[in-house]
């Protein structure tokens, strides 16, 4: 396909001029062009198919940047990177020192707020919005375009809360509301989506492009609505957004530019707070994306023409992989085990335990907040809760974790997924706070597996532990050890010495263990996988202590309060003063890029962490010498 | 007044053969007890006396403890305690080793769950119903009771929007919507609410005794109305919580027993997804409370019969007035600031900040998600956002803190309350792990004030600083000193030597360091007021490292992960090996108690700080020793 229309967008300027035929013919081209894009870098897609109108439209009518647009989550906006010069850009997508899969500050003046969790965005604009009316730029507009899944998040329905009450400033919320019928809806506010689309609430609104203008009534009309809704009087149902405060309208097609232009044109001449109901498919104009959108949701590099191809040779399993066929094992084998999600059912490895668990799998939608406290609920009751999160969504639920789920010392079981670095999302999603926020809580059990086997052997360990319990692990690929089918528990806060050494101990946690064991083996140290940061293993620790003259530990985690600072705090309590090395992740937010790459990079593969303890450590070079010419001469 | 019904009441069984002509004496009676109670121990007054009539209605109707019965936030339990056995230990409530001012699972098994921080009981007790299903008890019934502020948490709205499409599941969600008059709401809810009590929707509800039988309709009419939803033949507007699957009755008057017992004696036999608005008053039957519900939310302890008088000496200053003074001459000097509460303007001491300038001062509601984002749009607009909250509901925003303030690098400052041990509230409200869970992430600062006159110069300096900042300083009244009227900053990541010594440097971190100072005195050692976490001060750890043998870290927040980790991580990274002894807060939760006394237990007094140091370093005495007689020699 030509994209001789496309190539002559440089910003959304260019828009301007163009006519409706036009704009049309460039959706089509940016189509076609996103698809080919990321069919060669891999990256987000079902996404990225499903608001290439409303991306057009919103650039179109919208004077960005001086218009604020936040896009929520944001893996949705490549559209609008394409869009706003980015276009050569986007075969560098993901990659290291190219563009970010997100909106981001630092990359374009469009990018206005930078996104990846989900349900900012409105909190942002209003925080925007706010600051526009402070600032006195009464012209200006702000615009959150946000999922009907990320609206189902507590933070969503904050924002639009506050700003109900927050009076003269301009916001318009643009709920994208993704074909329910793909996947089944896993909230209340799903369903009320549903019924808002299926015409009860504005059958009239089949007729698009008239409903709309009938729909956006005058301001004073607004205030007297507002007024009678005081006084009991209202004439129809209003919808929830109304009853919060907005002004509703729709729903409209999101792929029909016809639709979508005047009614974003009425709305940003209106003002005020106006929420937009937008209804689009995920994948669109794709089939085969359109056929399974969740497949088509962040694939690899594919053939567009023949679609994604399962693996012939099986790659080595996932730590993910792992967890899922773990959980299922020991749901078989304790009928008290459920599974909690807050929306990440592939993600987590969880389709399996849902299609033989269905009563025990609990999908509570993107709810973190609520995941945390209710897996707390659950463990109350006797049941044992197993909590599938990434590390970096952990976050969300912090609070919920120290008051409900340690201060009340109850069994929920955090399977942390993606701890470390976590390629090719970058800063946002990084999972490198885990070790640091969790074992300075109270109760706490922190296991850090650094193999697929270990990881098995670390589920049960922390399943049968009476108390909260979490394991972190990587994302990706393991180290092709067989995970095995155990369900036996190792004990808690004990570690295993994988290699008895001279001189130096290097104390490993979680997956820089092989890499760490390969620096053992030239420098004949002494290596121990630890397995727990917390508990650790005091008595293996003092011994070490008592026959060892150098530390090193190393983590794929910040070493800023990380595991190497909890061996430290160790020996300093038993006033063991040894010299000790803290290799980890440095205390800069990391970008996108290849997850070894990076690793290797920051010095923690086999050959930096050698070289970093052999400078930390000077005169080690030279007893490991002499202990190989001892040995040679023995 | 005679407590001779209430004194009869050991467990809620005994409840059930009353008339209801005696359960309305027992409410009299319980009321007086608790303002007689609470005027003589100090703790939460208003809410108490606001949730009387409905706990007895609860406990007379439901069977407790086999029904679980979550005290939202858990402040209003006290006529609960009372009527579940503990009628006597009220007198030692909130003391060391009496009973806890907040439900609490280990101290009753009426305490179903326990609870303090805002809007976890509705994801809790869909945790118990979702149990009670798994494990086969169909019979057992789950309430929940949740105000309308923290109903305003999004946390509430996850929880409500999962409960509504989980299937066979017995719940009922009390809304205690207090008398809205007394205080101007805050969010769009709070306007939702009103309008709700405003007779719009339930104008024959004035009837209350009949209308409520009337609008509690049977199973299969719940069933066909949400079918009727579901086509958009409505007869009557839904209410959003119908909306979101309940079955919505409501609002009634929650302090009248006649109307309290049979409607929930109606939804206890449906069961289901049951929601209840009752309309209380806080302070309710204390006139001055009543008058004043803000002011006796949580008194000390007063005279009932002349209420709580102006103190006439005035007490020292404390952190929280500190902050408020100089937020408003900061806000004076410059109108980019914008002052920001997660619904803690008292607490936070932002009233005359709001006062003076109104257009400037954002109360979003018990949203703290939302408020750091909503912050963060503030700075990315240019605004200088300053976030009022305590170190406790901080972690409610942790994500939003690292995601959307730090890794924009955006200029926010966080004024952390009640870092530290916060007293008579516990374990909950504990603000002991933020300076582990702040230091971890990049970009952000934390500065940790000793007095008063340093908590105004530090945020003078993070406020100055062009991007994240924090300062965490402690609950209650400080050392005495002026704080002054300065406007200038400090500069980031310098430490201030308060004493020099010999062999031994005390590097003291906030509150601690007036005692850590008597220490170092006796002990002849250097004293150093840290000022700052993150950045260190660097080059003074070098030099002190060149001239002492022995070190000291001493701050009120969490060994692990805390400060003194952060001094021997920059040790380590210096190639630098010194004894060091970290002396803070214990891995262990801490119950409620006078915040100096668990001080003084905990070893953080001058005295302890001094024999920990002893005992750590036992050469330092004959050092000590040998100084004072060369002093005295020479």
């Amino acid at each position: 396909m030509s994209f001789s229309l496309l190539e002559t967008i440089q910003s959304p300027a260019d828009l301007k001029p163009l006519e409706r035929r036009q704009l049309k013919q460039l959706a089509q081209e940016l189509r076609a062009f996103i698809l080919q894009s990321v069919s060669r870098t891999g990256g987000h897609l079902s996404s990225n198919l499903g608001t290439v109108e409303l991306t057009v439209a919103l650039h179109r009518v919208f004077n960005t940047p001086e218009d604020r647009l936040v896009w929520d989550v944001g893996h949705q906006s490549y559209a609008h990177k394409i869009l706003t010069g980015r276009r050569l850009d986007m075969a560098t997508l993901r990659q290291q020192g190219g563009i970010s899969g997100f909106p981001k500050r630092s990359e374009s003046p469009y990018d206005a707020f930078g996104t990846a969790h989900s349900s900012t965005s409105i909190s942002a604009v209003l925080g925007m919005a706010v600051a526009a009316r402070q600032l006195g730029k009464r012209e200006r507009r702000h615009v959150a375009v946000i999922g009907d899944g990320a609206m189902t998040a507590g933070q969503a329905f904050e924002a639009l809360n506050n700003a109900g009450v927050t009076p003269d400033i301009d916001m318009l919320v643009i709920l994208n509301d993704n074909d329910m019928s793909i996947s089944p809806p896993v909230g209340a506010l799903n369903h009320y989506f549903a019924r808002l689309m299926s015409g009860g609430f504005y059958a009239a609104a089949k007729n698009v492009g008239r409903a709309v203008l009938q729909h956006v009534p005058p301001v004073l009309e607004l205030a007297r609505r507002f007024e009678g809704h005081a006084k009991g009087m209202m004439a129809r149902p209003a919808t929830l957004f109304e009853e919060l405060g907005f002004n509703y309208v729709g729903p409209i097609d999101g792929h029909d530019l016809d639709a979508l232009i005047p009614t974003l044109e009425n709305l940003r001449s209106l003002g005020g707070l106006q929420f937009l109901h937008v209804v689009t498919r995920k994948g669109q104009g794709y089939k085969l994306a359109e056929a399974d959108p969740v497949l088509y949701h962040g694939p690899g590099k594919f053939d567009p023409e023949v679609g994604i191809q399962a693996a012939t040779t099986p790659a080595k399993q996932s730590f993910t992989q792992v967890f899922g066929q773990w959980l299922c094992d020991m749901a078989q084998a304790d009928e008290k085990l459920v599974g909690v999600t807050p929306a990440m059912r592939e993600g987590s490895g969880m389709v399996e335990f849902h299609q033989r668990f269905p009563q025990r799998y609990f999908d509570v939608g993107i709810a973190e907040q609520h995941a945390v406290t209710f897996a707390a609920g659950l463990a109350a009751e006797g049941l044992k809760p197993v909590l599938a999160i990434y590390s970096t969504f952990l976050q969300r639920a912090y609070d919920q974790l120290i008051h409900d789920v340690a201060l009340q010392n109850l069994d929920v079981t955090f399977a942390l997924d993606r701890a470390g670095l976590v390629g090719a999302d970058g800063a946002t999603h990084a999972g490198n706070y885990d070790i640091a926020f969790l074992r300075c809580v109270p109760n706490m059990v922190v296991a850090t597996p650094s193999d697929e086997h270990e990881a098995r052997l670390l589920l049960n360990a922390c399943y049968h532990y009476p108390g909260p319990a979490s394991v972190r692990y990587p994302r990706g690929a393991g180290t092709g050890v067989e995970a095995g089918n155990s369900l036996a528990p190792v004990p808690i806060g004990k570690a295993r010495v994988l290699r008895q050494g001279r001189h130096l101990a290097i104390l490993g946690f979680g997956t820089r263990v092989p890499e760490a064991l390969k620096a053992a083996q030239r420098l004949d140290a002494t290596l121990v996988d630890m397995r727990f940061v917390k508990p650790l293993d005091a008595e293996l620790l003092n011994e070490l202590a008592a026959d060892h003259s150098f530390f090193a530990t190393v983590e794929e985690a910040a070493v800023m309060g990380g595991a190497g600072g909890a061996v430290q705090e160790h020996f300093n309590s038993q006033g063991i003063t040894v010299p000790l090395l803290q290799l980890g992740l440095p205390d800069r937010f990391i970008d996108h890029g290849d997850q070894s790459g990076l690793l290797a990079q920051l010095g923690l593969d086999a050959k930096g962490i050698e070289a970093a303890i052999l400078q930390r450590f000077p005169t080690l070079k030279d007893l490991v010498q002499k202990g190989v010419s001892q040995q040679a001469a023995s």
